[in-house]
């Protein structure tokens, strides 16, 4: 089948051909897509409420638009992802129904009964089961997919499987490279820039531990990771927490899901100095915030090494210190990423509106200029924090 | 064509049906293979003395032999990787002049005028031209072939083509693994037995610091390696040096390759304590082989920056500092596979004819423990010395 642009009528159309809805049903379907780079179709019928998304690339980025191609093949690094993640770590990605590749197309589980995280933050809402599941999630995907768990062999057919070259490439430039200078791609808030031209873009030694951290990016073949793991690809409720959007998914530095998740809870933790709320609220949430931090992070040490005590195949993971190393290790580049993405979600392409949201530019300066030098000082000590909780003590006596 | 393994007629068939060789020629052939893997074959015509090499890759290892398959693919990663490298560092390695993958057949340069240069150290020979060209072959393989000067989708699309899953493992297994205990595939001298025992196999801090060093080279992806450069993988004369046996290539970490260099000098200059030879012919070839070190390496390293400085395309390459901390982390990286390359050839499966020479088991013995406790010296203080210089003399000071 060639691929062709869906739209709601022909999405209605092909949901019934395959089967997954009688011909005779009434179906209601919408277009929600507001992420960069794809559509996405609810689908519903009326009489039974029964629901699914149907997600179909495009081969351009849509925020962008058609100047910027990008192959539809990503639609095959997300399916191979979610199916991989799905069964080690059931119920914390969603349910996969079908997959065409031809069409660039998946339709999976309808997660709308949940709320993007992101959005949920940005009104103060607390996620008590977040910890537990994201520890989990991390610690499950990360752990069976590293070459201490998996066949050599089967690892590396991994690593052939997931080399997705341009979604890395977009990390690599938006992440690790353009928010270090003047360049065409990022967003500045014109407050920002004398701060960027006079402060930001003259830190050699900053732009050098980013440097470590791209080439991390670029050659450590850990375990096959989400790639994207920020609170806008995070659905949570009460009591579910579903990580989705593995497009960008690849065999990678561990660590770097780790501490994108960790960085986003930093840029929320802040953006509240930009608003109007009652400090006493501001205070309360800030403190859910850093007590989530260092519950998720211990949990997912624990648990990680949980797996490894019992699943461990490779005779080198059994080696006395090997295992304390490989933690030490993790946590050092997960502080790095953190940071790292604190900085490009401030003036780098994509931003988040836990600050964007920030109506004042002045105002909206401020808070990023103290993300800014908080991340700076998240990645030139992150080789000094004893723990988690040293680092999240270190938030609050900066900004609380 | 399907696969069938060849004999001295059907060679000279196929190089005349490929029209390599006249049909009217005279030829002569013998199979010459003394390695481990494959066939060679020494095509030679007698009216003109005009010669090639056909290598031909068997289904199974064949210094065991069926009971051992290994894919005949790997003649797949030779010719590939043998096409790049012959690109960037032409005349150090043999010309590739047909390929056949059906049949696992590369047809080469004869480079029978030169001498292999594991033979020719156990002779004592000089190669005065050995640090120019070995450098050379290193900074340019290595440099071109990373991140550092590819395009990053170039790069990863190498990474794929050389998932190597077959002779990685071999190496994983063989050097990283195995000697650290006591496997059925170790190669054991009797009279070295009690040592193992007693005292190698329980050093718990040895065996941590290999794991690191396995671990790199299960997931660190930096340049296309030659991935078995030892004295056995290359030819050498007055004028010339040639590394061939490229089957062990992948994209690993650099250093693998510019260590194993060293661990094999350094397992010869030790070698020379149980030979009968005249002491100050000893002490002469042993400043030598320090002298070749030295120069060796720090000729690499100052022609890998000079490509980098010349032909660094990432950004990332240009950032104050980076640079150094780049080949600081290939030194320490290097003294490391210098020395697990040394303790593998004393008891592992595959040993060296350096050593393996010395008939008497005392002095065989004698000699594998003091390379196993050099080697373990450079190992554990990998991280201290200040420059090659620094190991040498301590080579030096240790044996003399």
């Amino acid at each position: 089948m060639e691929y062709f642009q869906m739209t709601e009528s022909t999405v209605e159309e092909y949901v019934k051909k395959i089967g997954m809805f009688a011909n005779e049903s009434v179906l209601a379907t919408r277009e929600v897509g507001d992420g960069n780079l794809n559509l996405v179709f609810i689908v519903k019928e009326e009489a039974t409420g029964k629901s699914v998304v149907v997600k179909q690339a495009l081969p351009y980025v849509r925020v962008v638009g058609e100047s910027w191609p990008l192959s539809i093949d990503r639609t095959i690094f997300e399916a191979n992802a979610l199916e991989i993640q799905s069964k080690l770590a059931k119920g914390l990605v969603p349910e996969i129904y079908h997959r065409n590749d031809d069409l660039a197309l998946i339709i999976m589980e309808d997660l709308s009964r949940l709320e993007l995280m992101r959005h949920g933050m940005i009104k103060m809402k607390k996620y008590p089961k977040f910890p537990e599941h994201m520890s989990t999630f991390l610690a499950d995907t990360l752990f069976y997919t590293s070459d201490l768990y998996m066949d050599s062999e089967d690892k590396k057919k991994m690593v052939a499987k997931f080399i997705n070259t341009e979604l890395c490439k977009i990390t690599e430039d938006l992440i690790f490279t353009d928010p270090y200078f003047d360049a065409e791609s990022n967003n500045i808030n014109p407050a920002l820039r004398p701060y960027l031209e006079e402060v930001f873009w003259k830190k050699q030694y900053l732009r050098l531990e980013t440097a470590k951290l791209k080439y991390k990016f670029l050659t450590e073949a850990q375990s096959l990771i989400h790639g994207d793991l920020h609170t806008g690809s995070i659905f949570a409720g009460e009591e579910e927490t579903v990580a989705f959007d593995t497009e960008f998914a690849f065999v990678g530095p561990s660590a770097f899901d780790v501490g994108k998740v960790i960085g986003n809870f930093l840029i929320n933790y802040v953006s509240w100095s930009g608003k109007d709320e009652e400090p006493g609220k501001v205070k309360d949430y800030r403190d859910y915030l850093l007590d989530s931090i260092n519950g998720y992070y211990n949990l997912f040490v624990k648990k990680f090494k949980a797996n490894w005590d019992k699943d461990a195949k490779d005779v080198i993971a059994k080696v006395e210190g090997y295992q304390a190393h490989y933690m030490e290790n993790i946590f050092r580049d997960a502080l790095g990423f953190a940071a790292a993405v604190m900085i490009r979600r401030m003036h780098g392409l994509a931003h988040n509106l836990d600050v964007d949201g920030i109506e004042n530019e002045e105002k909206r300066k401020d808070v990023q200029i103290t993300i800014l030098e908080l991340a700076e000082e998240i990645m030139m000590d992150r080789y000094s924090f004893e723990n988690i909780e040293a680092v999240t003590k270190l938030v609050k006596e900066r900004i609380y």
